[in-house]
C-alpha cells in the first residue's frame, strides 16, 4: 500500500503561481519534500487556472524530473496534456484518471499501452457516481474489461471507488468499503484499488483526523494506494501502523520510521 | 459500536491495591472517569492477585455501582466469581468470557440466561487460538449454536475473534479482519463482535497508535464493541471519526464531542 503525493496541484496557490511564472522552485521543493516523506509517485496537476494545459503539464514533468527520480502521476481531464507529459516521462507513469466511458477509455488505455503507464479507473460514467457498491463494482468490471482489451495488465489498473465528503454523502462510506473488497473479486489477477483520501473530509471538521482514520479503514479492506498528503506525519504513522497490522511490512520496533523508507 | 472501559482491572497496581485494602477510592475514580469519557460498560476484573475472587468481584460490583449507573462487564475465568457479581448487578451485565468449550459454555450460557446477561464468546477451544479465519469462524458457529440452545438472543452474544500482539503473531491481523466480517454471516440475526483492543500492541512500540489504528480498521470490518482504554483521547477521536465514516452517527461539525455523549 503506497501513497501518491498530492501536493503538486494547481489548486494550491503556490503551485498555481509557480506555473504562471514558470518558476520551478515551489514545484521542486514539494517534489523533494514528498519524496523525503516516502511518496511512491508524485501527482502533477496543472489545475484549472493553467490556460495551456499541455504546456503546463510538460513543464511540470520537466522541472519535477530535474530534482526527483520518482515516477509521476499525470493528473488532468485534458488527455492531450497527459499525453504530452507521458512523452517525456523518464519512468513508467500513472494516468489520473479515466471514467468508465467510451471513447475516453479508448484514448486513455491506448496511451497507457503505448507508454507502459498505469491507469486510475474511476467507478463512474455519464450517469455520475452511484450510491451503492454494486453499481460501482459493475463499472469497475467495465474498466477491467476495457483495460484487458488493450493489453493493460491488471497490476497497472487502479480502480478508484470514488469517495465523497462524509458531511454531504455520509451513506457512501460503508459502500466504498464494500466496493474496495468486491473489486478484488471481479478478476484474477485482481485490479488494484486507489482512493483520493482527502475527498472524505472536504468541508468537514477535523479533516486530518478523518483522512487518516479513513486510510486505516480502507487499508483494512485491501486498499493498495492513496492520493494523499504524504507530508502529514500523523497520516504516515497511521499508514505505518495499518501496514503492520495487515502484515504488509514485517514488524520491527522502528516500524514507523521504516515505513518512510519502504513507502 | 461502543467501548467497554478496561481500566478497573487488578492487573493495574492501583486497582490491585484498592482490592487488597478494600479501599474503594481508585475504583470509584476510574468508574466515574470512564463514564465521563463515554464508556458504555465498565469491565471489572479482580486480577490474578486477588486471593478470594468471589469476594473481590462482589466488592468491585458493589463499590462501582455506588457511584455509576453503567452496566458492568464481569471479567474473570472464575465462574463462581462471575455468578457472585451477577447476583448483585443492578443492570443486565456482560460476562467476559467463555471459550467454545463444554462444560464451560453450559455454565456460562445458563448463567447468562438466568441473569439476562450478554456473553463474550472467544473463538478458541482446548486446542488454543487458531491462526486462520476459517477455524475462528467455525468456533464462532459453535458458540452461536450453544448460545441459541440456551435461548440467548444473538444481540447478546459478542464473538471475540481473539487478537494477538502484532510483534509476535503478525500474520493474524488480516485473519482477524476476515473473521470479523465472516462472523456476521454465520447466523441471521448475526451475533455481535468484540475485541480486546490493546492485545494488538502488547510488547510493541507506539502502543496507542497501534490500538487506535486497529480500532478504525476493525470498525471498517463491522466491529460492534471493544474492551479498550476509553480515557485515551486520540482513541476516542479515532472511533468518533470511524463511526462517521461508517455512517453510524450522523455527521455534525461537533462529531468528536458528540461521540462521548452517544458512546
Amino acid at each position: 500500500m503506497f501513497v501518491v503525493g498530492e501536493r503538486i496541484n494547481g489548486m494550491y496557490k503556490d503551485i498555481a503561481e509557480a506555473i504562471r511564472k514558470e518558476d520551478p522552485r515551489a514545484i521542486q521543493t514539494w517534489a523533494k519534500r514528498q519524496a523525503d516523506c516516502g511518496a511512491r509517485y508524485l501527482d502533477l496537476n496543472p489545475g484549472p487556472a493553467a490556460r495551456d494545459q499541455v504546456k503546463a503539464m510538460r513543464w511540470l514533468v520537466r522541472v519535477t524530473q530535474e530534482v526527483c527520480d520518482l515516477p509521476l502521476c499525470l493528473d488532468s481531464t485534458d488527455y492531450d496534456a497527459i499525453e504530452a507529459g507521458l512523452e517525456i516521462c523518464k519512468q513508467p507513469a500513472m494516468i489520473n484518471s479515466v471514467p468508465a466511458e467510451w471513447p475516453k477509455m479508448e484514448r486513455v488505455f491506448a496511451m497507457a499501452k503505448k507508454y507502459t503507464a498505469a491507469v486510475i479507473g474511476l467507478a463512474m460514467n455519464e450517469q455520475g457516481i452511484s450510491h451503492d457498491a454494486d453499481t460501482r463494482v459493475a463499472l469497475a468490471m467495465e474498466l477491467v474489461a476495457a483495460a484487458d482489451s488493450y493489453g493493460i495488465p491488471m497490476e497497472d489498473l487502479y480502480i478508484d471507488p470514488l469517495v465523497l465528503p462524509c458531511n454531504v454523502a455520509q451513506s457512501h462510506g460503508p459502500e466504498v468499503m464494500l466496493t474496495l473488497r468486491q473489486v478484488k473479486l471481479v478478476a484474477d489477477p485482481a485490479p488494484r484499488t486507489i482512493v483520493g483520501l482527502s475527498n472524505i473530509s472536504q468541508g468537514a471538521r477535523n479533516r486530518r483526523l478523518l483522512d487518516r482514520t479513513f486510510a486505516a479503514m480502507a487499508i483494512a479492506n485491501g486498499l493498495d494506494a492513496a492520493v494523499a498528503d504524504i507530508c502529514d506525519e500523523e497520516l504516515r504513522e497511521t499508514i505505518a501502523a495499518a501496514r503492520i497490522i495487515m502484515n504488509l511490512d514485517a514488524y520491527s520496533d522502528s516500524y514507523v520510521e521504516e515505513y518512510k523508507k519502504s513507502g
